[in-house]
């Protein structure tokens, strides 16, 4: 058994499959790995990585599994999978996701196949697991399997809270072991038994309020899509493919977009903190589900309009449109009067968030700060926003979205 | 100068009127005071005081002056009016409240006269301060008062982080720096600047998850209307009056319980926590707010008619009807977009707190333990009370309010 | 099972004993006594009580227990005899134990008259355990009395790190963890296993830095002297003895000393913070371990003729001489190259500390700010304290000593 | 002005020079260099910058700059230097110092140049600063330098405590706030004012805790070594010389030794965390300050013959002698009774402080896991260690140290 200290969770004793699974090359990737990618740029502090959280997932979910009695060999099997649940993951965390997405596929097929192929699957089958188990589980399948991915997983309340340690923001710091304290499996369900409705409540808005003040801060937002262009450059070269990079670490990216004469520039901007200006900062109005769909080409047809509108090189505009906000907390499942009740019926708080995320959910069009002004009109008169920021409707129903969640 | 080492704000320095305030008897007395009154029999850690809550007052308040630029004159009676703000308090804080009100007059009559009077007053007059002026901030008057008393004073800026680290219940860990740097005055009005709607939201959060957890907890309303029951009886007795009691600490009332033979059963179920029991716990309907009026003597008659229903002494029934939920963080202002608006014209999150705050409103008939049933059958039938709990229209015209703000 | 939070300790799980050793009398009553007494004249915030002191020095053992493999009827003594170690302690917590000590007869004998007879003795026969296994647990006997009263005892661990808490001083911030994760019995003895030099010395340094700055800080120190003045007086009057005076809390006593015309001044001066001055802060120099002598009346004999000398009352002279520092933690036991040896073997430390604490080593003689020159000189003559503050050893071999530890 | 939040102090203002500093790609460079090097495969939270602990050091020179009343060009001529402090280092703090060092001189000789030409000296004028005098205030010079370098300087105040919170370790959470409002200049020198041995003591045994835990583990000793080495090898190319290796970032020097052919395996070993295990680990005996010299040669000639003696290739030995240790703390300077005195002189507990540290002070050698028998065995016969782990005379006088000092 080793015992590990964590600056958020004290001692995590590590055993079995899992000690094992620490010494995999995979696992220790993910120490350099950031969590928060570039919101490192707006909170300092913020260099914990995807290794620490890995290890406070794993630390948490045990303490689940006890508290549930879950035991032996199903207890191993969610170990494992809380331990791996990051091991896909990609340069700067969430960044580029959807840049290698498009190239390579799903992030849980590909996670699959790391976790049931090469030294993790191997690891796993000497310790008596079943890596195919274990990839099912991470994905967030079977009962079990709400407890590493879903509305009342771990992942999540040990996110809130190392998150709030690392940047200083306090509004993370839930109580998490009464969460876990809480936790009960009824027919097959994950919820929060009898008197949680504000537990449950509680969990939603520290993400709420964590959100446009850490995870969607408009600097995080402007060096995230600068980083996604220049791995979007870094892609079109030859000598690298997506897969490649998805592999890479934090390292292996910066210095790589720093030899690739194409990026370089991005690479120096972003490692100087010399990052674009917002043109252009747009409320998104009321648009159906439907419309907002994933258009990569869309988005650099606008970008290449916009530069040409204002004569600028294409390279000086960057058009960022975040996913519709969604609310995966909103479904959690808490016990009331004997019954499974989702959150979103007993909490008028649900619906409240809601609109508030819809109501914070802005546009971007960003820019080199010499030439902000000039993309700033081209880019309102390309994209027809009204002086209240309003995308006509035939902008909308084109506009890319990315893959923006922090789980 | 004196530097006080305090657990909360780390070193808090005080000087010139205020250091001399400290000093006196009436601030003196505010050590035996508890903070929170019966919530430590909930939290056995909440024991923290009056005095170090006003020291954390006056703390923020300095700190909000220096940040506003104010100085001189005009800060040192802030200043003064931060530290003093509750030095009016009865023992056990605001559980005896509405008892001794009834008595004695409003609060805020009852401060003004000690603050303008005896070693307060002769203090501030000897440091060039004008005492009723600073009564009056104490009061929230004025431009500067509401610093003091208002939406977003630093009176609860400092409570919430200060019951938060004595309970150990995480909700209340707000960023009061964050808060108190970005305060301004505009147009004479208290305001958060520009960008801070989220901010000025999570104040709003945090009270709003602390009440249910910690402030309107079952065990403290429980053992509180008991304290409330026995300082009535002991009002009852002809060598003791309302001023009299309103000024002794939380000491000298748990001793004058013991030693007075109508109450001395009281004080040792509270002393050894063996408290009534819930025998009804039921949600309050909608009704409009002229009709839950101040009517101490309606409620006792209730429970006069409860008792003698159940068969048990008058003394074994408590009716419990908190005041109708009020939120004064709502009307809170915050700068959107160069304009004064108040928060919830701003935050539909406020509507939503609005509505879970009425839910959450339950009345309580408590019983001892034995006598719980029978208590709960007849209070039942007497209130009106249907099988979902229910109260009848003319019942609900007739209910007394306690007063049960935590400021 | 009750879950009880803590602000150290977060969620503390109590059960069986333990669980209906709470709801006795004699353990509810710790709640009104402060664990640090008049310490929290010095820091306002140090309110907290032995109540939930003793909750955390249950929940530390039992963690040590648990990672020792210690189960069933063993472990359930432990714990019970943890929660109950301060059982005994009276108003004050050490304040005035010397005092009641001199009428009752010693500490453990009291604790285990209360420990095996009473309400506490039925609760642990009802719940199988043996009330006088548990007194002589609690007296630190046995094998496994070392986890409860001892050089490497669960209690030290948890009061310095509550007392850092609440203080605001972080000087006892240990790593009580890594402390209980490293325990070991070793023929019979409780040791730190192999590698923890350092982390039986971190312990050792933790209190010595707390012991100057909270627990013998010098305005602490002349608190605690006049309580213990004003508990003698107390004692002089026909209608009440040590053992009632033993089993009050702090509010009884506050309120005795109150309204007792022999102790109100006193009392008055305790609530309102009007101090004794120091008259006289000198160091002692090295004398033999068998100088200093239990000889109450040698010190009030002294205390007498100082007044006489100055011409002030007999009550305006206080003459306070602290017990010669001593450092239980020397003898911790650590295991060296397979060998168990005692710290003060192993760590340079240790001795260097001894003469630390022997240099700090001070004699008070307070009195009313007003007198204090005049009582200084006059005890310098008395004591025949030449310029340096050496004490003639005439007088030494006469002082009284005082129970200081804190445990 | 800008407010940046800290995890450590909360929120940081920057403004002037200093603010201006922030952007010049040097002190950005930071971002991406570990506090703590190659700690981080012992803490894996332990991911912080000399980013944010520079800020911190200019933070805590602002506060202690005010304490002392220090204002206008003098005081932004000292907060520049503090934020400057550690723009001299190269990638992984100091584990690779003495390398570079050897190549191309003094640190501070380096620093001066950066901080005197380029944009740092170019910003520092524009904002009316004197880069000259910013560089020796970085060295430490003059009155003023005492508080960027020195016994009592700011950096060990802020470095001890954000270790501290990074860590886990709580050792060495110090009361800083404490020690700089305690801050004097007397006669030229910064002191701690009266009644302060103690904390003066308190920061000394902060360091000596965390220096065997944190700073000295013997896993940060092995990887800091063996990173020493491939960098070593990484300056035998021609293509990369000192003064480049010292400009790199962590990310840059990972990757360049990941792509040497001659380095790679070193890298994938750190990387993987696959480090070289402990051969020998002996106690260095008491030898005169004059032999230990800094001789790398007699060191790499050692490390070959050891090699050839256990049949295993040269690159499978290292051999490791850190410095003699040292104790800047000891000569703090305090005032005792008027006079200022250092603190050895005062505190039993700095000599006490030196002989375990004397005593703890170890050689290693280290090899991969399977052949560390082979090579213990061979060490030992060529170093002439006896049973003891002694080092024979001869031996002592050749080996080189390596600066070690985490300021």
């Amino acid at each position: 058994m080793t015992t590990i200290k964590d600056s958020v969770h004290d001692h995590i004793e590590v055993e079995g499959a899992a000690e094992a699974l620490l010494d995999t090359p995979e696992m220790q990737r993910l120490r350099r790995i950031k969590q928060l990618g570039t919101v490192q740029l707006v909170y300092p502090s913020a260099n914990h990585t995807r290794f620490e959280h890995s290890l406070g997932v794993y630390h948490l979910a045990s303490r689940a599994l006890s508290h549930l009695g879950i035991e032996g060999d199903a207890a191993a099997h969610v170990e494992a999978a809380a331990l791996l649940h990051d091991v896909g993951h990609g340069p700067y965390s969430h960044n580029i996701e959807d840049v290698t997405h498009r190239h390579t596929g799903k992030y849980h097929d590909d996670v699959a196949g790391l976790v049931t192929n090469g030294t993790i699957g191997e690891t796993l089958e000497e310790h008596g697991l079943d890596p195919t188990r274990v990839a099912d589980l991470v994905a967030g399948d079977g009962e079990f399997g709400q407890l590493v991915s879903g509305e009342l997983d771990v992942d999540r309340m040990d996110y809130l809270v190392r998150d709030a340690h690392h940047t200083g923001v306090p509004y993370g710091t839930i109580d998490h072991e009464r969460l876990i304290r809480e936790l009960a499996f009824v027919d097959g369900e994950l919820v929060l038994a009898e008197g949680n409705v504000q537990t449950a409540e509680s969990l939603l808005l520290a993400r709420a309020l964590m959100n446009p003040t850490v995870y969607q801060h408009h600097v995080a937002r402007i060096s995230k899509a600068m980083l996604r262009r220049a791995s979007e450059r870094l892609l079109d070269e030859p000598d690298i493919d997506a897969h490649e990079l998805r592999r890479m670490d934090d390292y292996d990216l910066l210095v790589a977009l720093r030899l690739d004469p194409s990026t370089s520039e991005f690479a120096e901007r972003l490692a100087t903190r010399n990052l674009y200006k917002r043109a252009v900062w747009a409320e998104i109005p009321d648009v159906p589900d439907s419309v907002i769909d994933d258009d990569h080409e869309a988005v650099a047809e606008y970008e290449r309009t916009i530069a040409d509108e204002a004569g600028v090189p294409h390279e000086s505009v960057i058009l960022d449109v975040p996913p519709r906000p969604s609310m995966t907390e909103s479904s959690s499942r808490v016990m009331v009067n004997g019954e499974i009740r989702q959150l979103e019926r007993e909490s008028p708080l649900v619906q409240a968030l809601r609109t508030a995320q819809e109501q914070q959910w802005r546009l971007g069009v960003y820019a080199p700060s010499g030439e902000a002004d000039r993309v700033g009109r081209a880019a309102a008169e390309v994209l027809g926003l009204d002086i209240d920021g309003a995308l006509v409707a035939e902008v909308r129903r084109n506009l890319n979205t990315t893959l923006d969640e922090f789980e």
